[in-house]
């Protein structure tokens, strides 16, 4: 029963074989293999329009980097008061930025509210040079607390981003999950509503190692390559991230190990909304469910070797605890199994 | 006939093979897992010493990390002239450091000499804060020019950081070749010389990514844990790169891969010295060769499809170049086959 | 009527005689010159102690290398939400830092309540790189909302630093404002109370451009030199800085002007609480006030020519706007004359 | 006798009067008031066209911020290897450019070649990550080393900048000092030579504490102001280095100062050719003379109370030094008496 995040699981055995398969051979390192160059290219049909690809090594570097793409002096990049970027890199995101600011936004269900967004910006006005300038926008997809943003709703965000001429980036470390959940098209999840630049994630859902940051439009060329070298994320043999790729994108395995995530946190939500000393927090969108559990109930899946995190409660949230109870969170993965669903079932309708 | 660069092999099947062994079930993330420590243990074993042992992903983030534990306001690292941390890197060392500086010292064969380093030091007296301060040392082991540190020439270096109470850092991209060239122990070519902290590079030599950041003594405790993190450095499924390492230092095999590649150098040596039309612009130490070739032998291999680059003649160096000579690098790797040597010699000795 | 800030005050004439009187002869620059080391020791008179003075040219390089002198990677300073350092350095203090993270604190009254500051530090847990760690604690003496920390409310504060071992700086853009204001000593309010380091500023109180950075203990000894030079703050020809100090501080000109600039706030404030369409936020406690003015009250003292600034309302507080009325700063300075205020008064008065 | 330097003068009385002129009455803070904007037209006019004036605190903060305009990722800044921003401003450049690097470029009297500035150029070939990229070229005029750069040798170093689409930075810490000696006019010195932007120092001339940043065209339009403030150089009462520009530039003061200074500088010049035990190490153009005085002649001055500073040899220079010899810097200002040259004459003749 291993729900403590997506990241504890390994990576799928036709991620690992392709390592293998890959690793014979000489090939030219930095980026500039053939193999690198293929699975670029597959990356422009998935999202069906040229795009500029660039492997790196975490999804903190993938967000650092890309944010680092549209820095100024005095900047400042909005995102979600409880976004990854903000509260769980250590900083990385400013570090690179050499000291630009992110600038927290609230809002329910893990989602900047375009009012707040706007507000916020609002907070900086043109020329003002005490308070900083805006210099672009980033959103979790799916967020921090599993759910998903509608293409509605991202159309919202986007449309308060070209208004102030702000660069939407998509933070998608869990990206398929996100569009399995929405049942969509890479496209239609991004630069058909205005994002302007991706953090691929493929970690979280199956790699060992394995994120790309994806550039659309010409606005930030040539300054990734620069600012990835400088990043320290410039692996040599790169097609050790190619070869993941490859076999992640090839006959939909990054869709079906999405959608078997989220199946499994369906149906572990359906258990925490059945099960007594157990309901959910809010409704779990993509593979993660944060469930309000008893002490009874955490303790007792506890002791039978569940693992699992305590949370803190969102600053804007319907959920109310009571005093015997907690949040937790339980995330799934391409590898977590039904039999340990049935067994949460199991221990907590024995109560 | 791949001399292009040892990153230009892919892993070694062992390595591969052990990431498929360890791809299956769950495991803590960011560094916690027990196959993590059983390979930080097994470095300890290794450098007959406790250590500290942090992964990272590229050995440029080896280096600018490691150089970040003990960087200070207008603080400068000495580094060879023509080292990789000053010439190939981007600026990496310097923007992790904030823009402290690296400061070239000359010497022959690629390494500082402790004359020039006293000289250098020498320029930023005491508490005249103009000039910024001294802030600690790094050497190539091996270097950039294939060339190898010996013992003595480690313990003159380490004594002029002694005498100015200077961390000693060791780029060790190519350390295994260094070492078996040395034929001494990791520890005798590292602490037991003065050396602080390595650059542990595991990727040139069979491993697909795979880099270790080795701190002796408890100068630095504490900061690499968050230097790691805010340099995005830090790998949630860091069971990968471990499980690259438990092969590679298991029975030998990362010694066994390097004295392959050093065998390789030597025999390409052999032809150079011998062939027309080719001689060594010094001697190599360890996988990488710099030959003089004519011009008619360049095209020669070149034609048959050998690949190697062009270089750059050291600043300080007695190699001279005729009009129609230039130099160029060849690199052995693991992966490198006495057949391709030996096409080399036939395509040499028709000339 | 100028109650834009106190910075739109120009100098004292006993500062601009100084300048004068000491524009003559040669002295030694970069902070080294006789006059230097007399208003250091002035310094240490004034505090009572021995302590470590750097001129520099504005209050953010006063803020900002402070902070600079405790930073830590994936470090974190505390402040209040609202602060000076937060809100209207254009991301300086971060800047300095290198990325390093400012985490807005809220309390009412301008001022971090020890319990949230405890709640806020206690968001990051020892040892959890993810959050990154606390580094230090910074605090307004006068706040931005013109109100002043009680001796008791230092101490609280304090303790909260001691018990996290984080370093405590204390923003004095208006020092002299809040220490005449408390009526206490120099060394009451600050290493008394546990205070570390203090931007002590002389512009807003009748200087050109001197602020010092005065650091207790030994705690950061050695590093502000670099740390200033660095940030381009070592001014050449430092006794103009000097020169200002040494009049200021001389038969407590600063105090006066202090007290005068207090006393027409109070007057003013006095004003505000009995007019009608006026009312004051919050009481003033230095030489700001933040008054709550009808639209027709505030539309009469500006036809009349009177220059403030509208204001936001703080994130906590009890004041409360009525649908035809805004927040407005008045800042008096040494400059303000009672003249002036009476015609506030006259202007409100006939509405 | 007092050479140590320029900015061991104070400022001259004009300056100082000035500050007193505009001491009294209220004016816009952050260089928006009148006066701020009077200066800024004078500049125009004395530059001959519209420019951006940006007044910072110090010539490292001139020098640094400039720089900043033309930051990029992995970004190489050439100067040359002894220039001021290289030596001996601790890094401030590369800190303020987060880690960018200043590229020491060789050539004879302080100044860059075209053809080594090619040559160094050539080292960052187009696309080539790991060499970093060329952002911009700073010359200093007049040199370190108290030569001028002819309106021949500036064409040619910014034809070379043209060529690669580098922009051009002029540091003018003794800019006054070298118009006079080349008795050219600003604009000659500046834009018509192809130099964009220009740190325009007057504190080495007479002033306590004023400097400009000017920027020609409209390539950096927008960031300086964002630059400045995050970089703390935004002074909240502007004008007093306003006041002190107003006089400086008034009825050409500064080009008297600099031309009282480069004659003090000549006459002193003669006297080390002539006398015995000294002689120059390189005719001097501007306010700085460099002398070769045989260690007897150094003490006699000393020992009558000289002050001078003893200097290392460029690493360029036809100059040798006998054994029992030193090279020292004399520097002239407009403070200079011409007694005390006179002094020297008769100091050095008696020998």
């Amino acid at each position: 029963m291993h729900f403590a995040s997506d990241n504890w699981a390994g990576a799928h055995p036709s991620i690992a074989e392709s390592l293998v398969r890959h690793a014979g051979g000489f090939a030219q390192a930095y980026g500039t293999s053939e193999l690198d160059r293929r699975v670029e290219q597959r990356f422009a049909e998935i999202f069906e329009r040229e795009c500029e690809v660039f492997f790196v090594g975490t999804g903190t570097a993938a967000n650092a980097l890309s944010l680092t793409a549209f820095n100024k002096a005095g900047g400042v990049a909005f995102c979600h008061r409880e976004a990854h970027v903000i509260e769980d890199e250590c900083g990385a995101p400013e570090f690179f930025l050499g000291g630009s600011r992110l600038h927290g936004v609230d809002g329910p269900d893990g989602k900047i509210t375009p009012e707040n967004l706007q507000r916020a910006i609002a907070r900086f006005p043109a020329g003002f040079v005490h308070s900083g300038r805006p210099m672009g926008v980033t959103i979790t997809q799916a967020t921090e607390i599993g759910t998903v943003h509608s293409l509605d709703e991202l159309d919202a965000i986007s449309a308060v981003c070209r208004e102030h001429d702000l660069p939407l980036h998509m933070d998608g470390a869990r990206f398929a999950n996100a569009l399995v959940s929405l049942d969509v098209s890479p496209a239609e999840m991004t630069w058909k509503r205005g994002v302007d630049m991706v953090s691929f994630g493929g970690t979280k859902n199956g790699c060992w190692c394995a994120e790309a940051i994806i550039i659309f439009g010409d606005r930030f060329t040539g300054e990734l390559p620069y600012i990835r070298k400088r990043g320290a994320q410039l692996f040599s043999k790169t097609r050790f991230i190619a070869a993941q790729f490859e076999a992640y994108l090839q006959n939909d395995l990054w869709l079906d190990l999405a959608r078997h995530a989220n199946t499994m946190t369906a149906n572990l939500a359906q258990v925490f909304e059945t099960a007594p000393g157990a309901r959910l927090g809010w409704t779990p969108q993509a593979n993660e469910i944060f469930a309000i559990l008893s002490d009874t109930s955490a303790e007792r899946l506890r002791s039978a070797g569940a693992v699992f995190a305590q949370w803190k409660l969102p600053r804007v949230t319907d959920a109310v605890l009571d005093d015997d109870e907690q949040l937790y969170r339980f995330v799934t993965s391409f590898a977590t199994q039904e039999a340990d669903i049935e067994q949460v079932q199991r221990l907590l309708s024995n109560a």
